[in-house]
């Protein structure tokens, strides 16, 4: 299909994309500038400052646009009679952007904004779904700790650890929009970028290099701009049936984990698989206990696990560990890494890049090296996970790539460094390829860029934490989950419970449950004992919160047929599980700013309660359908804003009258 | 002299400023850039969070020089074969500049930077004297509460009143600076700018339009080059005698404060002034009391004033007041100046423009309608203040021009806000002058601009922190002072205890014990109850801070004759009264970096105590003199760190061996 039309026009051109008008060029406004600038980097355990130490911003106001067979091409310059400084050819999908002198580092684009336009993506965004009227720098880092700076949290972590963040950080950035004028637009670079959208006449789009390409897709309806996007930067592996089918729990208890997990079974809880990150053994720091980064079995911490693995798999339970792409410098991993020359090097030194992750320090797996991915993907995680019967793992971090580190195939680390998460996706895919087990193993992802889905089955929303903030508590999971399936990627989830408990800020019981309700309705509902286990409540540790979650997992369990049919729409048409309302009820436009809900397919509107103290919650449903509230079984119209009941236990769900698992709701509605 | 040497190069020039090379502008590392943008203006309450949509940034890689009569005139181009955008026209004393495209409004100039260069200045700067290392946009605003993000104090202010500000923030701006490199550089424009000099390599200016002219100045002496400022500047007034032959209490309790007046003379101190700011009434908001901005005497809250005012002046003893240049839109004279059209419009109505000053709302006289000076001056400074019988006044603000206010001179408020300062000075100037009391009436002004100095006889430091914190209290005055006279500016002061009390932040005994020193050793010595006098110790609320404050106006009231040497010199050579040591100690660059201390005068050392808890403390005293300890009287070599005692009540001051006011030092030294 084409999406592109190029139209010559006085002293410049426009560009369509679909039926929106995207560029208008001209003398006076130019759209395209170039330029050279000098990046200044400061980080600080994944999080970044940076900024640009400018020289050049030129506006190319001077086109001529040639004709040839393979299409047009435009040449801009600064000025007529000037040599021109970039090449674009114009295909049907998009540009091709040739810099057309060496030094040219920065680039902007300056497209159409229409007054009320929405635009929906950049990546997995925490704060804001819809990102018109702000800026958003893309560039994977820790989303920061409380991440509002009018919170105390916020500003204690600024000030401790320069770790507070921003509305627009985010693990996973992705420099790719769809506009409510539909059409989408990416970016296709990995360099620092930054989607200004504050203009009410233009949106301005920057890139610390010329991008490769300018890709713009076009559709009428929004759930195919979703489903050409999902194509474009590749559909999530499938989700396997298991991790849908009960809870995954989350212990690190050592071997005490097991009889855990007896417990809340025998509470009633479903479970599918026992999530043990300390499966590697602890160290503990001033955060909290920390994992000991050299990524084998600790069998002192757990005697006999090949055998713990085997008893729960002949249960249907599956057991699940952790890595990272780091290794300890005191673990045995990083000295045969070292020795082989497989970590990323400094560049005053021919010794390994050490990065400081908090009290204790790791080298960088040179994933550049393709030996180097292979002996990751093969001896760690292929020999000592897979094989030794880890069916899954949080394949965690990505965002700390340094940018001044020496790569052995070259690239810049400024380039490298979005980059990097989609390569480390890439290199736990081919591990659970070498060992058939695509489809079957699972790993879950915080970090993300352009592509990550397309090797990673999971995305989880990092780390939120243990609170109902505006920007960092529960309510952010859901924005992350709609920004996220705007790019195309079909599953979602989170921490149940959250994750970072600091400054006396611990879980209460509202909280754990409002969190289990909310993870009942996600594809995979997987709990979390956060950073600082002893000093917060856990779900075992209450007979009522226990009780609540075990009930939530049978929710969820009896799910499982449901999901099973969005899996297989995720899998055909790229659309996500948990889905913005505007994709399947586009023709109702007060759907289209909603980012509390979202629809869980397109037979149910889920509404979590994601604040304190309420037992009253409102929700919006959209027109063109009949509504049935979960729980009491009442009807209502769509078009509307209702209020229902909300007590804990019965998170505010609807399911559309006529649905073809009707029956299957209704019975799950009798379960609370 | 000839400052300016122009001196071709290669493919560009050189540029000396004395001996130091100034830029050195070639086609591969240009040294000037012209630009197009568009400001962002978000203000609140006097703090401004100014940011640009830039469109353009031009380097001026292409020039050629013309030899004329007059001089040298550079063109300056994109790149060869394209219009010249930038003529500079050199002289021996600068640049003279003129934009060649009427659209651009953004001018950047690089100026070489060497290892180890100190530079001062930039107006009035509170946080750091050296300016090294940092970047300081300049434009007058509130200096901002607490200043430093890592205070509890910052972050609320900046959360419930976006108020914190930062290092930078300051209520007297100035585009000039002085490099150790022995040359100032002061850029002729009005408009928002900015000094960067966090590049190792260049100094990066940043002004948005493009100035008039760039002026230069140089020496081999410091104190030359800072003489030639506060020639091209002006000279600031000479204080009165009686400013400086004891101390101004601030008081504003209606007619009690003359009781308390008569409390503190009868306690042992030296009054040359009474300050009462309420003489117009009161007005209480959650700040705190404020003042009813309707500049008549109020003669409900002060019943007969102008007799009181007639029997200080019997004694000895000046009446002060307050005025600034806002009225109120509940005062008559907000009436009379809306009825004579003196008010300052709006951009969108033919109505005054109204300033939220918290909780009350005022308009802004348009001193660009030089009726409105005129009536200003005349009708309420020379009638309801001088002829009233007031010798002086606080004039307070000038900092709050909105930035879209329409003036009668057609202005662009983005041109008349940073100009509005020196404006607002020659406004009073010019009143005093009506009566003939140049010389004799006195005001004070915390904001300011290029040329404050010409009409306003003493700068005062603006609202610190009741408190001893780095970057808000205390100390900060002492910066004041320095980088305020690098500008050409004699005479500095501050409000004696500090300011601004929130939070339960509020004055300790040491706290007014120390500041108390400090001012006996500043020209003027003039008390403040604060924001919130109730919730505040007060010089008088406490025996012994009231003695010790007492003993500190006889040591002031006794170092008059030494000052009045001082004034003498200031209006000879412009130099400040308190003093960077190296201006006075050039040769012994030890001294450069010192911004804890001053010299006063070049005969006297003072390194007030800033911290609180102390009995001892450390100065360090220049090379070339023997230093007298004026307390004990125990000799000290210069050119060393000396730790000496410092109890509440013998402030760390030293004066030189040798100087011809030896007799009255030494005097001085057995009064405590």
């Amino acid at each position: 299909m084409t999406v592109v039309r190029l139209i010559p026009a006085g002293d410049g051109f426009d560009l369509m994309a679909g039926d929106a008008l995207l560029l208008r060029h001209r003398v006076a406004s130019p759209a395209l500038f170039v330029g050279t600038g000098t990046a200044d980097v400061d980080a600080y355990r994944g999080n970044y400052v940076l900024s640009d130490r400018l020289d050049a911003r030129i506006p190319l106001t001077h086109s001529t646009i040639d004709s040839t067979p393979a299409g047009a091409v435009i040449w801009l310059a600064a000025s007529a009679g000037t040599p021109p400084l970039l090449r674009i050819a114009v295909d049907d999908a998009g540009l091709a952007l040739a810099a057309l002198d060496p030094a040219l580092n920065r680039f902007w684009l300056r497209c159409v904004a229409e007054p009320g336009e929405r635009l929906w993506g950049g990546g997995e965004q925490l704060s804001y779904f819809d990102m018109a009227g702000r800026r958003f720098p893309l560039w994977t880092s820790e989303p920061g700790v409380g991440r509002d700076k009018s919170t105390q949290m916020t500003f204690q972590c600024d000030r401790d650890g320069r770790s507070g963040g921003d509305y627009w950080n985010t693990n996973y950035p992705q420099p790719t929009y769809v506009s409510s004028r539909r059409y989408a637009l990416h970016l296709d670079t990995t360099a620092y970028s930054c989607f200004d959208f504050r203009d009410p006449t233009f949106h301005e789009l920057e890139a610390w290099e010329v991008p490769a390409r300018i890709e713009l897709f076009a559709a009428d309806r929004f759930a195919a701009i979703v489903g050409q996007l999902s194509t474009r930067f590749g559909r999530q592996p499938r989700l396997p049936a298991w991790s849908y089918e009960g809870a995954i729990l989350g212990l690190k208890q050592g071997v005490e984990s097991f009889a855990r997990m007896e417990a809340m079974i025998a509470a009633g809880a479903v479970v599918s698989g026992l999530w043990c990150e300390d499966w590697v053994g602890l160290r503990v720091t001033s955060f909290g206990k920390r994992l000991f980064w050299d990524w084998k079995a600790n069998e002192t911490r757990y005697p006999h696990l090949r055998e713990w693995i085997a008893a729960l798999a002949d249960r249907g339970i599956r057991f699940l560990g952790y890595v990272n792409p780091y290794l300890a410098i005191d673990g045995s991993l990083y000295a045969e890494a070292r020795a082989a020359g497989y970590l990323a090097l400094r560049q005053d030194a021919d010794e390994p890049y050490v990065v400081d992750f908090g009290e204790f320090d790791c080298g960088v797996v040179d994933f550049t090296n393709p030996a180097a991915a292979d002996w990751f993907a093969d001896r760690v995680i292929g020999r000592e996970m897979l094989d030794y019967g880890l069916s899954g793992w949080m394949a965690d971090f990505g965002e700390y790539l340094p940018t001044d580190v020496r790569l052995h195939d070259g690239t810049d680390g400024m380039l490298a460094h979005n980059a990097w998460p989609t390569i480390w996706a890439e290199v736990n895919a081919r591990a659970i390829a070498s060992r058939d087990r695509t489809g079957d193993a699972l790993f879950f992802m915080r970090a993300g860029f352009t592509g990550v889905g397309a090797h990673c089955p999971l995305l989880w929303a990092g780390d939120q934490c243990v609170d109902f903030s505006r920007h960092d508590g529960i309510g952010t999971v859901i924005r992350a989950a709609l920004s996220s399936g705007m790019m195309g990627n079909a599953y979602h989830h989170s921490d149940l419970g959250g994750y970072t408990s600091l400054y006396g800020n611990v879980r209460t019981p509202e909280l754990l449950m409002r969190w289990s309700e909310l993870c009942a309705f996600t594809p995979v509902m997987r709990s979390h004992e956060g950073n600082r286990p002893d000093d917060n409540l856990q779900l075992d540790g209450d007979p009522t919160v226990l009780s609540h979650f075990a009930a939530m997992t049978r929710v969820h369990a009896a799910l499982a047929p449901y999901v099973a049919t969005l899996c297989d729409e995720a899998a055909k048409t790229g659309l996500p599980v948990q889905r913005p309302l505007m994709l399947d009820w586009q023709d109702d436009p007060d759907c289209w700013g909603i980012e509390t809900q979202y629809g869980y397919g397109r037979d149910m509107i889920v509404a979590p309660v994601i604040e304190p103290d309420r037992d009253r919650w409102t929700a919006y449903l959209p027109a063109g359908a009949t509504w049935i509230h979960l729980w009491p079984g009442t009807q209502h119209d769509g078009g509307r804003t209702v209020e229902v009941a909300a007590p804990i236990g019965q998170p505010p769900v609807f399911w559309r009258a006529g649905s073809p698992h009707a029956a299957l709701f209704t019975a799950i509605g009798h379960m609370a």
